[in-house]
């Protein structure tokens, strides 16, 4: 299979290519602008130029490896023929009204999986948003502004494109990107089992999250999963009954979470039950080393937060064991007089030796995860020498979960994350992004 | 009691003022500078002035009815007798070292309550951050720049200041603000069943957002929030074991949170268990009608997302009934060839006829609540005339959850807003939205 032609096309056929704004093929040519490959508009109805390129009247006047199909269903099968006698060995198909409409639509389905496997074409889709790299500035996608979502270092394979892009976005959003994100759609012979190894291969991607509506291979894609080296993160959708929406969707049997959450926790996978959870997780998972256990040091400015951070990370598996002797001692030196200084260590406010107060917790040797929280304050900032020289010297997970002024504290909370500490910005995502890193600890129990 | 004081102060003492940068009393001087009634810098050990305040060296050179004090507990009783002496009718008690610490700190606390008793003072704390009023312009706390919290309709009342600074933060990163924000500490004499009476009188206070960690006074706070008629939401923290960690914040008893989620479902309040979700709710139920029912109509344009806020709302108790025949009809025409059109209601991708569905499910007698999701696309944006008639003519909620480029949806956004769409972020976000509203009907069913 092409699935190669799909990560590194040469030449790429958008077929249906269209210089009418709003039309499908006219937003995946706009996307798929600024890949440094040839690109080939190809459309029969279609003559001059749109953004540059001649229309070629057939994917066999063109040297591509790749086709993007935005053309209706009926007319995939004489296009995915045209395709294999061209040599093109991937095809995204982003139509819909296949398996998840019909009778009718699972034989157009049947019909276009024949062709493909015949042709050893690698088929994304059908009923899919497409897939990009940023990387390598591919947008094979006809989402409008999906070409202004930048690269990251985590990898989305998403069951639903709808779903993967809008985790995209956020990450964009919120000033990160991704290494890779693929939707998957119908899954007509590429799915789960075929994008993540090329992932685990992709020395850009140090997290894979994926999400599943469901799957009918689903012992193929756990066992790839544990075959996996790179960090997983998997949000299962469907704790109610959502099956006939679900099978509507992209073809997916309808499956409990039981057998999913039973595998991943097993395999210590991460688990994620929202597009923010994953997220989180993916950056927690992504930027951090692996933990040795499930042991917390909290530090934390305020007390309130701290408590809810305590409270979400015990229902997460979280210990929070007793600091050594030494430690204490270091702590209880810096916040004489402070209420609560065992671990967690609530310093009461921010307060100068802060930093040294989570150094002093970082070292501790019956710590495995580190997780601080601090309303941020201008005229003593953020501890980022600190964590610095942490990142530098010890290696454990770190985390940072800022508060307070968003513009006071962007500075500072860009040098940390380039430092390599990982920050987020309410004490549920904070407490969140540990709590996948507890759920990837525990296979090694 | 001053309680009236509290809300309104004509004249400020500020106790233990600074001119030093970082020192509570001078920050306390900062935040508070903006309000227009008079300001007074005690401290007898300074002279000259701060922020162009002649400092005074008692409160009973001042015509204030409030006191800030920055000064540390074994220094309070006589303050507050002279507080007292001085008619001041509230003060504030940043200081911590109270209930929270041991014995010796409770017995300060009792004797400081029995001089403000004497004196009838009202006391915010001890052990607090403070409270604001930003249509006041008044911010009477020690966090710096917690005066750049602008005027919402969202009123908290924290247990922990930390908690209530952290949630007023995010509300104001995120475009909105607070009607008010009290911390309430350590509640010597003053708490929820005090302050929730003052913000359900408030006319710019359409929500009250509750952060309980735990009260002696549980039956009288419930009774209060019983015969509030401004909605309340409440996130009591604690479904694990963190009483330890809770008494020595504020003082608190280590409650579970049963005897509270009880209470609160049969009075038809609504819950969070986190801040995102306790701003959420509160933004929802304060910008939207009062739902008849739990009957929701989902409108999404992309699939997945959709079948992920079903799951959610599912969990959360909503209903989805059949459209009526004449909305399905409406429907069926608009989307003729798509997949999943019964309610949940999917379009397939974002189209022209968009705002018609959603305005089509929005009047559907069988829909009390209407959630819609919507990836952005600049060629047809969102359907915002449709949503300012519907927000008109139509006495629902009606939320909108937007995703995708986000500088390119702003200002739609804030159109929506405007209007009275709440509008929320992610996929979970808009269901949690929605969640509160159906918390909120349960008593009327």
């Amino acid at each position: 299979m092409g699935l190669s032609d799909l990560f590194e096309p040469d030449g790429i056929a958008v077929v249906g290519a269209s210089k009418t704004p709003g039309k499908l093929g006219n937003d995946a040519m706009t996307n798929i602008q600024s890949y440094e490959g040839q690109i080939y508009p190809v459309n029969p109805s279609s003559s001059g130029s749109v953004f540059g390129y001649e229309f070629v009247d057939s994917v066999s006047k063109t040297n591509a490896d790749l086709a993007l199909c935005c053309v209706p269903g009926p007319a995939l099968p004489d296009v995915l023929e045209e395709c294999g006698e061209a040599g093109i060995g991937a095809a995204v198909i982003f139509a819909g009204g296949f398996s998840e409409v019909d009778e009718d639509g699972a034989q157009l389905e049947n019909t276009i999986t024949e062709i493909a496997n015949k042709y050893e074409i690698t088929l994304l889709g059908p009923n899919t948003a497409g897939y990009i790299i940023p990387h390598l500035d591919f947008y094979g996608s006809f989402v409008p502004r999906i070409n202004e979502i930048e690269t990251g270092n985590v990898g989305i394979v998403a069951q639903s494109g709808g779903v993967g892009v809008t985790a995209a976005f956020q990450l964009q959003r919120e000033g990160y990107g991704v290494s890779a994100m693929f939707g998957l759609g119908n899954r007509a012979n590429t799915g789960f089992a075929e994008i993540i190894p090329m992932l685990d291969d992709d020395p850009r991607t140090d997290v894979i999250a994926l999400h599943i509506e469901g799957t009918d291979d689903v012992d193929n894609v756990l066992e790839v999963c544990q075959n996996t080296e790179t960090p997983i993160v998997a949000f299962k959708v469907g704790e109610e009954e959502v099956g006939d929406f679900v099978q509507s969707h992209t073809g997916a049997p309808d499956q409990g979470n039981e057998r999913y959450e039973t595998a991943f926790s097993t395999q210590g996978l991460s688990t994620a039950t929202s597009v923010t959870e994953l997220i989180d997780a993916g950056r927690s998972l992504a930027d951090s080393p692996t933990p040795n256990g499930p042991n917390v040091g909290l530090v934390t400015a305020q007390a309130g937060p701290g408590i809810m951070i305590t409270d979400y990370l015990k229902q997460a598996g979280a210990e929070f064991p007793k600091l050594t002797a030494q430690t204490q001692e270091k702590v209880d030196e810096i916040l004489a007089g402070i209420t609560y200084k065992e671990n967690p260590v609530d310093t009461g406010r921010p307060m100068p030796e802060f930093g040294d107060v989570v150094d002093a917790v970082a070292r501790d040797e019956n710590i495995d995860i580190v997780l601080v929280y601090e309303i941020y304050e201008d005229s003593l900032g953020y501890p980022v020498d600190e964590l610095e020289t942490l990142a530098q010297e010890v290696d454990k997970p770190v985390l940072f979960t800022v508060a307070g002024p968003n513009e006071a504290l962007a500075d500072e909370r860009m040098q940390m994350e380039e430092v390599g500490i990982p920050t987020f910005d309410t004490p549920e995502r904070g407490a969140n992004a540990v709590a996948a890193l507890i759920d990837s600890v525990t296979e090694t129990e």
